[in-house]
């Protein structure tokens, strides 16, 4: 039935459709009801600590037998100094000012945690199928450990050089992340986001530079990108921001109202959030101080001084200081549950394929 | 054999490929050998005068009794003034200085005209069968003209708004034109190059916006892409870096050795060689003056003050000032004459399709 069945056999699943793991947007919940539907579920990981990690996946074994992906950031570079941190202080002060709170607090940042000793142990623990890894890989000693679980690995390559180099420290399968892509963005042997090619360019290169199944990502929300991905050369897709739509993303209002109302045009790539490029809907901090602000600091510290802003601005049911993640494909999306979602679009594009030729 | 015949009934053609006017790269051989072929070849028209255009159109004729599409601009707004061509030519006087220049000679810039009464006049006359516009469409009155002759009217969108504007306003068919695609972009609602979106997103939310043929454009420069158009909803492509290959194209060889060792990372959007967005390959000038240069003068001006510079770095062999057009997928096209690779590009594209099915 499917045109090219590497990554089903590779992964052991029925469905050519990874669910993009999205820190801080979804929970077990959405892993379980798509590795369940036979497509390749993902727990994001960067923000939960080794006990969460634990938890969730024992909900998972409990649902499911399927394989599901454990998701982690790879992160190098310095972080943050004071000096970056006061810097972004003082570029948002006057949005402070407006909002009456004090720029001199201290605000709690969400915490995204690089793969390391502890989580790899827990990795070691429970042994996912599949172990996926943003913004390059670990280093090899963390990854032999991975590896010798049997994990089978995938990683996200903004470029063919990247891919080329995923695949040389020892991915077993490449998500070609186009520029469509909503969230962050995998880049990690570039900082240019302006030469960044889009999927369809992106996506065949890829498949020729490399061995191993390519997964395309970015601007596919409904089966006809499924089919097109395919026509590509990919051996499957890996989707978000169609799963945001879902009951089981832990969005907010805000962000889901946003979701509903998306165009083709209205996202863009900023780094104001976090401190690293990440594709979201374009609002009034990214019109003021965006897309991309020279004052942010070093990912992921971009997020703390924003977080009061953010809280008062959903408390009044403003989106304003948010980070409203999004692909450029909302507008295809449809709201099904997490389970339901993934049958009706490998269903559309099954369709979709045999109609292609005819059939 | 195609899956959607939408574009070809239209056109009256047997090959879904059009092949992409690019003023300045080819003339009428492209065009002849495309039609010939049974795709559609293009004449680009915005630089040449009415007496050009009748000796190419002459020639077409002679060549082949097959459609093709005669192709001009739409320029609204105001011309570059002194002081924007002045504030230009004081961004570029460090280069002028280098190579020994008088920055202070005026220099002649290739003509771009906008469509007006007298090419209007030669369509009348020459009655192509299909006739495209970039940047808009004329104004009512021109395009009624047009219509009037039987010409088929292409216009190319950067997004869903635009394409239901160009419907509104008369366009037959649209070209989306995705993120990916060298040369202009045929944005005319909007400005903002970082909300544009890749064609993989723009292609399927155009297609359910409007009732008229859709024709994908940007990173397609093999089979693979064809087909991928078509899983999309697109009934055809239109394909322009490819055809920068052939012996038909017009370029430098500069250009021509550019292009044969870019990489899918390797082109941006720059509006540092006319005034206007472009996608090319990365040289000096874009990496020190742009990609945006906020001193770049009104379309098309920005070009005169760089004609010296490139000049003179060509005749040193260098492309360090030329406009190197190029969209993202100029790593997966070949070297054949524009004939045979239309016919090896619907002879891929069909293959690729029966190949999805299973067929």
């Amino acid at each position: 039935m499917w045109p090219n069945r590497r990554l089903l056999d590779l992964l052991g699943i029925e469905l050519p459709i990874v669910q993009a793991p999205m820190a801080g947007a979804q929970g077990a919940a959405m892993t379980i009801a798509v590795s369940s539907a036979g497509g390749l579920g993902s727990l994001p990981c960067a923000m939960l600590d080794e006990e969460k990690i634990r938890a969730a996946v024992s909900l998972i074994r409990q649902q499911t037998g399927n394989p599901f992906n454990m998701n982690f950031f790879c992160l190098r570079g310095d972080p943050a100094t004071a000096a970056d941190e006061a810097r972004w202080k003082d570029r948002l002060a006057p949005y402070y000012s407006e909002a009456g709170l004090d720029s001199t607090a201290v605000a709690p940042a969400p915490h995204r945690r690089s793969f390391d000793e502890g989580l790899c142990a827990v990795v070691e623990e429970t042994r996912p199928e599949v172990v996926s890894f943003h913004f390059g890989l670990p280093d090899a000693a963390l990854l032999d450990r991975v590896k010798a679980t049997g994990a089978h690995i995938l990683a996200s390559a903004t470029t063919v050089a990247e891919a080329r180099w995923l695949v040389e420290h020892g991915a077993d399968a490449i998500i070609a992340q186009g520029y469509e892509a909503g969230g962050h963005r995998g880049m990690f042997l570039t900082r240019d986001i302006t030469a960044q090619p889009g999927v369809m360019a992106l996506t065949p290169q890829v498949v020729d530079a490399v061995d191993v199944p390519v997964i395309a990502a970015g601007g596919i929300a409904d089966g006809r990108g499924i089919a097109a991905a395919f026509a590509l050369g990919a051996s499957g897709v890996q989707m978000g921001t169609a799963y945001l739509f879902t009951p089981e993303a832990t969005i907010s209002d805000i962000h889901r109202a946003a979701l509903h109302s998306a165009a083709d045009d209205q996202t863009v790539i900023t780094n104001i959030f976090s401190g690293r490029p990440a594709r979201g809907l374009i609002n009034r901090i990214i019109r003021e101080a965006g897309p991309i602000a020279p004052e942010a600091p070093p990912f992921p510290a971009a997020s703390a001084a924003l977080a009061p802003l953010k809280a008062a601005a959903e408390k009044a049911g403003s989106g304003d200081f948010s980070s409203l993640w999004s692909g450029q494909a909302a507008a295809l999306a449809r709201d099904l549950d997490a389970g339901e979602l993934t049958r009706a679009l490998a269903s559309e594009a099954s369709q979709r394929l045999a109609l292609l030729a005819g059939v």
